[in-house]
């Protein structure tokens, strides 16, 4: 790459290491210790009988720059908040402590909660600074109702986010950061290797700054998992090069008849979520592949990442990141592996 | 709550009766006089032969504040307009008397018409001040072709409105409340016991004045059809707290193999329409569950309601809203039943 | 229609000749030279091996007004350039020849290419002025992977754009008209008589003048395909008067469970791309069918052009477009047959 294109390159992702960005979502895999190296055909093992009841305590803190964060232990609030996953059929009793100075909330989509556990201040249940609240998330799998109509399950992306700070609708917690993913699995559902989180908040990635939006990494061959939420006020389309995957409930095809769109843009406004997987490289190879938003202006602000396909030496090709490579002339660098 | 969580309370919803609420939107169920309240598990009884002919008369007029809106009957518009229902076969006849000072029309989406039911002043299929004009709609449930492809039929979840007030594509007419739902049901499609429109036109649910968005009432195991329209300039995320949905046809999975994502929110923008049943309080009990538009701004500028789900007694437990509960310490209060 | 009425449609679309806006968009069937011809129960009947590969050179040209587009040949570029079509196992080797005086480059959605045909800098795949560079698209079929989950395959409604010109995101280039339309068939599915490309990129529908959005001609029972693309910084809501499609991979049902939504009008923001096939004025008859973005401020703009279906003699009722057509006072004119 000629220093010209190096130069415009460096305007559109920092130096940072690419290493450090990776964990800039922290991950809490509940499901089972094994699951973040499970083979592409693994199944979820943990069998939970109907009122498994799970509990853990989330820490609402304060975070430098204004902002405000989710965290599994006290000072260690990340944005977005722990990625917490939940199976058919398992209950969650989440303990909210507000170790900050105003009143928080937690609100969740797509699992069932008694109006108790709503997180608006309508229902009463936030929690004033300096004390603590516990919410109750249910789930359940796909059954028959007595008159024979089908319910669906909880399974989904769903997501978690305060609904009190600034307005009656947690717009100013949103914004500065009190939001996470929710993964729901079906018994069978397959699991992945690498989970990467994404919130569209408003011109921002993961309330990251303009050009420090995350990269992730992988090695070719690994089931990786996004997870794709919005928030804020403007609609977005999430855009990934070299991928696609299912426009349906999993992102995943499991039978021939499935008429779903393969896409590799999907429009999403506030607060829709939606997830997939796909194996990293397939058909395509390693490489740097650029992830974004593809609303032009938004892209040209520094909605942008790259998702880092190395191969089975731990090279990627296809970039030449500001100086960061420590690769050859022909554009190859090597990640740590 | 606190007197201070009650102002703020105050400023998101107003005071105004939620009995009174619940008929902003007229409910003109065509389909058949049992319908409203059929058991969950009910199907469409009435059998139309093909090519059943019904006829009504729609009514254009003007509303204070600048307002207009169609009607069954002369003075009586209402915006919404009257929610029309049809059986997949059915055709209808609809006379419409302007009774403005003003050209109006009447466009349909969905449904099967000859260009000169298009509404469309290009096909000059619109009605001068005095006029009235019949329009055509036809339906016809899914088959296959000659050729062996299979042709769609016309359920769905649809809606009409002006085409011409103000400009070619009925800008004005859309924004001052010349539009209404229309529903296409499936021999065999689950009917609801209670149906509610929401449209976001603009900044505004159903036209009403920012924090007077409609308030719904159900009872807990009730079988609700929410029907959602989008209008005007903008995008909006429908979100509905505590209950979900197919994003398919009928928002109901009615087959194990269904791939559709289950969502509680939406991105929808002009001219697009969806429609989906819950069982009101369905795992999740009674409560005053709400709806809104999850664009931060749009909900904070007054783009939501209540959807108030009572318990066998007609208490609503979960809001306290502005001093209009007749509740206990708890949150409890009691609506009217 | 009136002289007022006249008026007014001459407002919203201009008098240019239809015939002459049909061309507006470059249709290149690659597949097979029978296809547009085809039936509508015609099969795909090229069987291409896996593996087969067929070369292509693509032209990017400066064109009048700032524009720039790619072409097939030489002083021959349009907007959207070329409407390229495979079948899934085909690979396409195309070399862009570089006419301008800019960098430019070729980047495409959904199907498989490594990364050196990424067509973003940061890759450096891009080409220099004077220079030509060979991108590689594969396509395959869906099938199983050895751990048993499916494979999706490449079928899809996609499209190619530049991704340097301006910023790295391709702003300019995109802006300016470089970019096209891509059809990935799979063996078996039906194939059109007639396919139009619309773009709506920003607030043109492929880059034409407000009110010169192209207007579209078939024959009463044609099977007709529309591929919708969508570039720039806005959502819109493509609506079709008249006609209807199913919101899967290929706009139809070709099972009676497939639950998806039949619909007439669909959000879309940049970059995302969908398609679908009616059959020309079935159940509707032959007339002048607008199409349109709904977004009413936009429509109002212009972005609105006509499908117009013609009877079996050639004449397309509802339409009297200020002062072009050649018909009787019943509002019918003469298509040229
Ligand atoms: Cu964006
Ligand atoms: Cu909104
Ligand atoms: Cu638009």
């Amino acid at each position: 790459m000629t220093e010209a294109g190096r130069g415009t390159t460096r305007g559109l992702f920092s130096r940072r290491a690419f290493t450090t960005a990776a964990t800039a979502a922290a991950f809490v895999p509940l499901v089972g210790a094994g699951q973040a190296n499970a083979a592409p055909s693994d199944k979820v093992t943990g069998k939970p009988d109907k009122g498994d009841v799970r509990r853990m305590t989330l820490y609402a803190e304060k975070l430098p720059n204004n902002l405000l964060g989710y965290g599994l232990e006290p000072g260690k609030a990340t944005i977005p908040g722990p990625l917490i996953e939940m199976v058919e059929g398992e209950t969650l009793e989440i303990e909210l402590v507000n170790n900050t100075d105003i009143t928080v909330s937690l609100h969740v989509h797509g699992v069932d909660y008694e109006i108790t556990s709503d997180g608006t201040r309508m229902s009463n249940s936030v929690v004033e600074p300096g004390g603590r609240r516990t919410y109750v998330w249910r789930t359940h799998a796909p059954g028959r109702r007595p008159g024979g109509t089908i319910e669906p399950g909880s399974a989904g992306y769903w997501h978690y986010h305060d609904h009190v700070v600034g307005t009656d609708h947690g717009t100013g917690g949103i914004s500065r950061g009190l939001y996470g993913a929710l993964v729901v699995r079906r018994k069978g559902d397959i699991l992945p290797d690498k989970q990467f989180v994404v919130f569209f908040n408003d011109m921002t990635v993961n309330n990251a700054k303009a050009g420090e939006a995350p990269h992730f990494m992988a090695k070719i061959g690994e089931r990786v998992e996004f997870i794709v939420v919005t928030h804020g006020n403007f609609f977005h389309t999430w855009h990934l090069h070299g991928h696609r995957w299912a426009d349906n409930r999993t992102g995943l095809l499991d039978n021939p008849q499935d008429p779903s769109r393969i896409i590799d843009t999907k429009i999403t406004g506030p607060a829709e979520s939606f997830g997939f997987q796909v194996i990293a490289g397939e058909r395509v190879g390693p490489g740097a592949w650029m992830y974004h938003c593809h609303v032009q202006s938004h892209s040209d602000m520094g909605m942008a990442g790259v998702f880092m396909v190395a191969d089975e030496n731990g090279n990627v090709p296809g970039h030449d990141m500001g100086g960061m490579s420590m690769g050859t002339g022909s554009g190859m660098s090597t990640m740590p592996h």
